[in-house]
């Protein structure tokens, strides 16, 4: 019987075209992990991540899932295959986790949440070393303003105007069960936790926490967009190098102490 | 009358062929400033830094300082000038401070004390972000083994075991005046501070602490390569992506409070 693996994964997205394989292209890391499982199994394997990040985003913990067929000797041996994707993969692109998972489990289908943190440095500094893994504002924010315009956005809402998808079939409703802006040192640290993401929706949330923050909208005026549904009423998509997937959750995850 | 100019740089030093120009390369830190110093002002100008750094060194903070010509109509504005070198100089290298320096000051000759910091990763895993600033050991040292180590090395000794130099006509001597071994979760901190750090002095000694952490030499032996002033009788040089200069002390700076 094909055996279902859980892996989580750490990446750099910076050199990436994000996650979801497109046409031909490689460079995604669904792509990389897909080439590494084939090199190792023989086999073509398809990866299911827990969603996409888009390119340039990078993730502290990603949730997949693939199966390895039984004709794969070693199927059931998880140090081997976890050290195998670490070894292949690039350098960029680290496997943290592995376990077996249950044969229906699915990283997308059964994530229950999504935790994600966008960094923003208010200094107006070149830091060299965090130049690909924080927006580099350069400017002082209102953090109180960004922190009530948050609170207005948590719970349920419709958040078509926070997404740069066009108008689907899919319901476009989500729950944010989290939005809070934090300070540390001069950095300000969004994290937003909620049952899902639409399409840019943290980047363009991020951006328009930002332009309150800025005092160049008001923090009420974050509003609109849930009432109106218009893309245009939200702020600019913050760039993608601030974004980091923190986390998927899932129902058998441990409860935390 | 020409202006001295003295700046402090940060750099992540994984692409470059170190701090010193060499020949006709560009790729190093001290070609790319000459290099942006020549754009802006017309004319050649030979950059000193406090010291050399390898080829994949990094820099929290390098102190450098070369003349601005009065025929330069900014000499004198050095915002201007911190503002062109931070657009024009590649982002992985950055000016976070600049003074006017006094005529006869020499980043090199004047430095009194330099301090150094070497990183190493115990845990087994492959951490993407880290993995330009971090030697990826992957095995857990006996701290207390390399303190006691450490401790034999402080003060003052003839380092030529140390350097990876052929011996010269000048002094090898030098003066250890912190060495320091600290933890920082699954990770290991070397801090050096000494009054001048010959050529991979940093480096051997953090690979000859490492061999006493993984058992392979007592901590006693390391005192032998100051007695038989052989490099073969210290350990490994260790790998050049987990050093750090951390800064250059002058007798002018503030006193700690």
């Amino acid at each position: 019987m094909n055996q279902n693996i859980k892996v989580t994964l750490r990446y750099d997205g910076s050199r990436y075209d994000g996650w979801q394989k497109q046409g031909n292209t490689k460079q995604t890391i669904q792509g990389k992990l897909e080439a590494v499982l084939e090199k190792m199994t023989g086999q073509a394997i398809e990866v299911h991540g827990s969603g996409r990040t888009d390119s340039g985003v990078h993730a502290l913990a990603q949730t997949a899932n693939f199966y390895l067929p039984e004709t794969f000797k070693e199927q059931q041996d998880l140090a081997f295959v976890k050290e195998y994707l670490n070894r292949y993969l690039p350098e960029d692109i680290g496997v943290t986790e592995i376990e077996k998972a249950p044969p229906r489990f699915h990283s997308r289908l059964n994530a229950r949440s999504k935790t994600y943190l966008y960094r923003i440095e208010t200094a107006q500094k070149k830091d060299v070393f965090e130049r690909k893994y924080c927006y580099g504002l350069g400017q002082p924010l209102d953090v109180p303003a960004m922190r009530r315009a948050a609170g207005m956005l948590l719970g349920t809402h419709d958040f078509m105007g926070y997404c740069s998808l066009k108008k689907g079939k899919k319901s476009t409703v989500r729950t944010l069960t989290k939005l809070s802006v934090e300070t540390d040192g001069t950095k300000v640290l969004i994290t937003f936790e909620g049952d899902g993401f639409l399409h840019h929706m943290a980047r363009i949330i991020a951006g328009t926490l930002l332009e309150a923050g800025l005092h160049e909208r008001t923090p009420e005026s974050v509003t609109e967009p849930l009432h109106t549904k218009q893309r245009s009423t939200a702020g600019k998509t913050a760039p993608a190098e601030g974004l980091f997937l923190v986390k998927a959750g899932y129902d058998d995850d441990p409860v935390p102490a």
